[in-house]
Order: structure tokens, then sequence, then C-alpha cells
């Protein structure tokens, strides 16, 4: 039997582990910088609070666990059966057999009562309702943990994998979402990477524009092909416009929006002026409005805010500001991050006129960037600064004392723990990554001193133990 | 519908949070300076992988996943049909009408093919054996993650929980034995626990012992009886041994152990004698002499070393040292960490005479002893250092550019969203626990100050931007 992992699921090795690690560790410091506070919710959630909640299509994306660990005698087979399975047999001539009782749900619904996470928004909706009582709103909270979907498994796509959310519920000021576009400002500065578009809209916007174009039903294939303007051109966009049923009369009172560039300021005067008739589009353009200036007023670090009106992910659940974050455009990626506002997010459990506004960050598609722009810093691991190599007990006794005491300073030091072939230790030094080596020889432990050898530079030398401390702080 | 969680799992709040990650982080940090490199594993494994693995009892507690996400088309209900389901209902007359057909095992294992981590021990073996190219040994790894097991929930035992494991495989040396009780040590040094007691025995003691009393099949029932001396007393401990059917001539043979106290090296002595005869418990005796001597030598910060002849945890698969510590006698609580040597970890998985030995520390437990005794220091929380009030558009513009250059030192900062009554907004800094408000009105905007009041104190002054920054460092 040759070990192997299910599909679309990952063994993180010593560096890569530390690598994300780093990528966590700089989103956390600055969720907490901008007040966000950190809480955890089990992986299993109960199934009713998770079915239905995603679409069709996510419901079947959603990991059950079969029922477990309650047993009772049966009777008739005189042997112990989990509850779960008894209860499917009683039925079994029905549930079998007959077409309606073979349902999927209803089917499963008998043998599992759990399922894992999908994502780290409803569990959280389902916290806030919860624990009402136990938390002040507004109420900012952060939460990094794994999520699983049964996805079919691609490059980049796995059935396991971490969100990185920051969540505001009980607010409708804007000044959250100002503070959310300089969060993810000040995360990927952190990060050294400079140069990231994070793209705004607003869902009325989109509402002002389906009204425009008389037919609001046609809105997805209408941003869909404006997207395309730089690859196929005015006309093309116009002809699968017209192709998906736009009218062209529909098409020429949106015409500002095929020649939509210049700046923010440029771009709302714009649309401003296009939604002029639409109360909702005005709404919009102001909300946008009062977030870019503070933005544009307070000033981002490293990143591009920018107006794109073809943003139009999460239609079903934004009601206002749409966000999304491009990488670099030397880095052929899709989005590194995304958020918007939800004006109802706790109403599917019952707690009504509960307004949210959030940001995740999409940690695969982030190291990967990192990694293809070689932004790791080179301090990213977690490997041992030195170890002592072993010459035998009484060596090894002399260098654990050693190591005992570089150990209370915060030094990583190691002991190699077999007295074996010095070539062999050394290579395992080296194959390890660990940059000193210690030798301790009768020599070294005579006159109370250590050799230190750099691996990289080759150089060795004989030092005090002090000396030796100095030189792997 | 009252939304909740499924039994046995928990929500954890901000603080509980902080709290927890405190403790982690502790570990982690040790870990790392002992030499150990963190790897992480999927969530769920192949079935295949973890049955079989931890006992009938073992089997029957872990999480089994529905299959899900491969659907095909039923010829004969003209539906759509998760493969699963399918699968099951093609053989139904069979399946849920016969009795050899109807175990558990052969069930599941056609609706379920993955399964919840149930420790990251078994997870660790597959990952040595399947990894075993790219690894160097020794290796020495760490993880802390979480796992499952559907346990009958109790006080302090949950679905959910995590572990937090060192261990080396690929090296027999007994300095790595002294290193883990080290480790220990420097852990619950550096979490304030001190007088920690960590226990170690000799899985090769336990067999001398059983051949010395001639019913190796009676060992548990011995220690068990043994660890009553302090209860029942001498006779009663004997009167339970006969009871248990071990012989009185067995018992007068160990009849040192009746009265095992003293220091290590007085323990060791007697056993010495007691396991003369015995070649694995010689054996035994010299390896605890080894890690007993050594760590003695090197000194503990604040554990103490005590050796205990009824330490038989994990007797199915440690071969070596067995470790257990017990929390500081003035809190009433089981262990709170134990390991040991094991000969064999990866033979299970086809790669023979890999030893491996290592220690896990039982994160919840360690988290209400800490919470029992207080040691949580004041400054873990992930709560704000200071909270702006909210006075209108233009005082939260003034605000937000002090933020953001408070945010760019590091400091935790917010601004209270919502232009609302100041009463509520005192009210929310100070359910928070956010120690510092500054307040922002027109006088200190004219002025270029700000007010920052101390919500401990009460006291509240006049500053410029410095002086606050200065302050809230």
């Amino acid at each position: 039997m040759k070990p192997s992992i299910p599909k679309g699921t990952r063994d993180f090795s010593p560096a890569e582990v530390a690598k994300r690690q780093y990528i966590i560790q700089k989103i956390k410091t600055n969720f907490e910088k901008f007040g966000f506070q950190p809480i955890e919710t089990p992986s299993f959630e109960n199934s009713e609070t998770l079915m239905g909640k995603y679409g069709e299509e996510g419901d079947r994306l959603i990991f059950k666990i079969l029922n477990s660990g309650n047993f009772f005698y049966d009777k008739k087979l005189k042997i112990e059966l989990p509850e779960s399975l008894d209860a499917l047999r009683a039925n079994s001539a029905e549930t079998i057999s007959t077409k309606e009782l073979i349902e999927l749900n209803k089917f499963t619904n008998r043998i599992s009562e759990k399922a894992l996470r999908y994502d780290l928004t409803v569990p959280f909706a389902r916290y806030v309702v919860q624990h009402q009582n136990e938390i002040e709103f507004p109420f900012k909270r952060y939460q990094i943990q794994p999520v699983w979907r049964a996805d079919r498994p691609q490059k980049g796509r796995f059935r396991e994998f971490f969100q990185c959310d920051a969540d505001v519920v009980g607010s409708i000021s804007l000044w959250q979402e100002v503070e959310l576009v300089q969060l993810y400002d000040s995360v990927f500065t952190d990060l050294g990477l400079t140069g990231v578009t994070i793209k705004i809209n607003n869902r009325k916007i989109l509402s002002g524009i389906a009204e425009v174009i008389g037919a609001s039903d046609k809105l997805i294939d209408f941003t869909v092909a404006l997207d395309k303007l730089d690859k196929i051109g005015e006309d093309g966009v116009k002809k699968e416009m017209m192709e998906k049923g736009i009218s062209e009369s529909a098409i020429k009172k949106v015409q500002p929006l095929f020649n939509f560039t210049g700046t923010i300021t440029e771009k709302i005067e714009k649309l401003s002026a296009l939604l002029s008739e639409s109360i909702e589009g005005i709404k919009g353009v102001q909300e946008l409005q009062f977030i870019c200036d503070n933005v544009s007023s307070l000033g981002l670090s490293s990143s591009i805010l920018d107006l794109d009106v073809t943003l139009a992910r999460g239609l079903n659940y934004y009601t206002g500001a749409i966000f999304e974050v491009a990488p670099p455009p030397t880095v052929s990626m899709g989005s590194i991050g995304g958020g918007g506002r939800y004006d109802d997010l706790t109403g599917i459990f019952g707690l009504k006129n509960v307004s949210g506004v959030g940001i995740s960050f999409g940690l695969d598609r982030i190291y990967l960037v990192i990694e293809e722009l070689n932004l790791f810093p080179e301090t990213v691991t977690s490997t041992s600064k030195a170890i002592f190599l072993n010459f035998g007990d009484q060596e090894a006794k002399y260098a654990m004392k050693a190591i005992t005491d570089l150990r209370k300073s915060g030094l990583k030091v190691e002991l190699y723990p077999d007295n074996v072939k010095i070539a062999k230790q050394f290579q395992y030094a080296d194959k390890r990554g660990i940059p000193f080596v210690v030798i301790v020889g009768e020599e070294e432990m005579r006159n109370n001193q250590f050799s230190l050898k750099n691996l990289t530079s080759g150089e060795q030398q004989k030092v005090s133990f002090d000396e030796l401390k100095k030189a792997l702080i």
C-alpha cells in the first residue's frame, strides 16, 4: 500500500508552512491594527446551518459527515448497530426502492447531520446571532481558518484551503469601506507586494446601469461583455451585447461606459451624468465618492485604487460596495482578494437589519504571487541557526550544556543525535540548510572552546561560549 | 430556528482565541528553539490510512465523510444521482435486508472514502513514508492542528480539539529523550507554570516487572493497583492484586515496589536489584539512568523530573521511554502532556525500522490550569489600545489621519464608525475593554490637538499627535 492523500488536499513541508505562516502573520497583525478581533468556529456545523445558503451548486459542494458514535442494540439482528444505519434499515423497503425517497437530501439527512464549513461568512453570521447578547455592536471580527469544498480539483483550486476574512457588522458607516481599502493596502505593503490594484464598484451603480439599459436580468451579460473592451474593442463588445439580447437603444444610452477612462474623479463625473435619472444609481455614486475621496485624501502606501464598473461579483448578496484586488500587472493571476457590503447578513438566522461589510484575502494565490516575485525574505524559515556535531557522549554532554544555555537566549540550535561519521553529519546540516556547524572535540573541551564553521563561507574559527552566542544571535 | 453548533464543538470568542494563541505561540517558539520544524497535513485522510490504526474503539470514533461531488445519470430513474447513492441503490436488496451486508464497515466504505484526522501521529507516519525521499533523517517535526473524535462529549472532552506534537524519527539516540524532558520544562517555564512534574518510565522496565511477576497479561492490573498505594495502603493494594489473579509469590518478588520512594538515583538502584534477572528490564534501567543523569546534570528550570513505575500509558505502541506531565499539585487536573518512544512508527505504511520518539501538549487542559492559577498576562488580548470617538464626518476625517499614522507605527487603534450619542460611544469603549478614548471636537481640530482619556484612571488631557503616539505605545 502506497500512502497517499485525498485528491484536492495537500501536505505542507516545513519550508511551505514557514512561508504560509509569514503571510498569515502579516494579515493577522494588520487585522488587529485595524481593530478586528479573532474568533474561531467549529470545523463542522449542523447541516441545516449550511444547507441552502450557497445556492444549489454550493449545496452539492458541501462535505457531509456521517453520523457516528451512537450505537444501540438491534433486536432482529442481535448485533449493535449505529443508530443511523438502523434508522435506514428500518425503512429499507421504501428508502431504497421507491423514487421519492431516494432523493439525496432525504437520504443523507438520515445518515448525516453535520457538514464541514464551506466558507467563513455563514458560520460568522451564525456566531453573531447565537452570541448576540455577548457581543458589542459594531462587531469587528477576523477569522483565519480552513474551509472545505467538494469542487473538482484543478491548478490553484483545492478541496481544503484557508480563508482570511475581516468583517464588521452592525454599522452602515462608509468609513468602514474607507478603512477596508486601507487595510488591503497595509497588508500588501507589509508583504512587499507593491502595485496591487484595489478595484471598487457599488451594487447600486450596477442597479442604476440595469435601470438605464432597461434590463436588470441582462446585467451580468452586460458587464461580462464590457469587461472585454481591451481585447475585442468597442464594436466587438457591442456585437456581443446585442447577441445577448441587449437593445441598440439601451447600448446607446450607456455610450459613456465605452470610453470609461481617466481618474476616479472623472469616472465619477461620467457616472453621475449617466445615472442622473436613477435614484439608486445616484446613491451608489455618492457612496463611491465618499469612499474614494477619503481614501485619496488619507493616501495609500503602495496600492492603486481604481473604479471598475465591470466589477460584478457577489451580486446575490452584496448591496453596496464591491471590492476586488488584482495582483501587480507583471504577474498573470486572478484576483487575490475580494469583498463587499451585504445589508442583511444575519437575516437568514433570524436577526434582521444588521448590515455587514468585509474583505477576504486569498492565501494560496498571494503565496504564489509572492513566490513568483521572489518577495519571501530569506529569513522566513524555521530551520535551526546551528547544529552541534556529535563525537560521542562526553562531547555531546559538553555540547548540550552550551545548547541548553543558547536556547534560554531564544536561539534555535540543535544537537546531531547520533555519533556517526562526521561527513554524514555535515551533509545533514547542509541539506537541512542550517547555516552554522559547531564542532566539539577533545581539544575544544580541554580549552573550554567551540569550533564554529560557517557553511556558506566555509570559514571556521575557535570561539568561547560568549563569542559563539554573539555569532549566532 | 435558533442557531446552534454540534455537540462537543466550541465557538471561541476573541478573548479565548487570544489566550489560546498565547499558549500555542509559547509551544511553537520552544519547538523551534529545540530544532523542530512545522508540517501540516490535510484535515481528512483516505479512510484506509486511518482505519485499523487505533483499535476497534478508535475506528468507531473516527468521523467519516460522505462521498460527494461525483454525479452521474441514472438510467432507470432518469435523474442525476451521486455515484455513492446509486451504488448503494443498485445493491439495495442485499445491502439493506441481509445480515452480512449490513455490517458498518462494508456499508460506509461504499459511501465514504475519507475520514477526519483522529490524531497527528498516524498522519505524520503517513507523511514520513510518502515523502521519505524529500526528508533528511533524523526528521524533527512539530504539528499543531485540530483533530476530531466522535467521543461522548463531557467536561473537558470535545469532539474537535487541538493537538500539539513534537516528534523525531530516524534516530535511537537517548539524547532526544533528554531534550524532550528539557522541552517540556522550557515550555511550562515560559508559561509561568512552575512546579509541574514530568513523570518518566520505560516500557522495558514494565516488561521486566511482568517477567518477574510471571504474568505479562496482568501488567496493567498490577500497575493500576500499585498506583493506589497512597489511597488504600500496602495491604489494600496486595489484596486487589490477588483478586486480579496475581500470585502471592509474585507479589513477594516485587516487594521493593511497595516502598518505592526516595530520589531518582535511589529508585534506579532499587529497580536495578529487582530486575537483575531480566535482560530487558536491565536495558530499561540503563536507558532511564542515561536520561535522568543527563537531565539532572543539565538542570531543569522549574519542573520536577520523577520516575514513576506505575506510568503505563500507550503500552500498545511505546517500546522505550514513557512520559506524562502532571500539573502543579495545587491544581486538580489530569495529565497536561504525554509521550514516549515507539520503535516502529512507520511500519504500518511499509517503511520498517524507523524509530520515533515524541511528546504532546494538552492545549485545553493547559488553558484551564493557566486560567485557574491566574497566569495569563493582562497583555494577552487583541483589543485596540484606543478608540477615536466620532463627532461627524469632519472630525472623523481629522481622526482618520491620526489613526492612519498610528497604525503605520504598529499601534492598534480604531474609529467609532457612527456619529451617535457620545455616551453610547463611551459605553462601547468600556464594554470592549479598550483602555484609551481619543476625543476630537472642533476645539481640538482648531488647535491641532487630541483629548486623550484614560478609562482606567478617568484622567483626561489635551495632547499633540506626538504626545498621543508616545502615550499609546
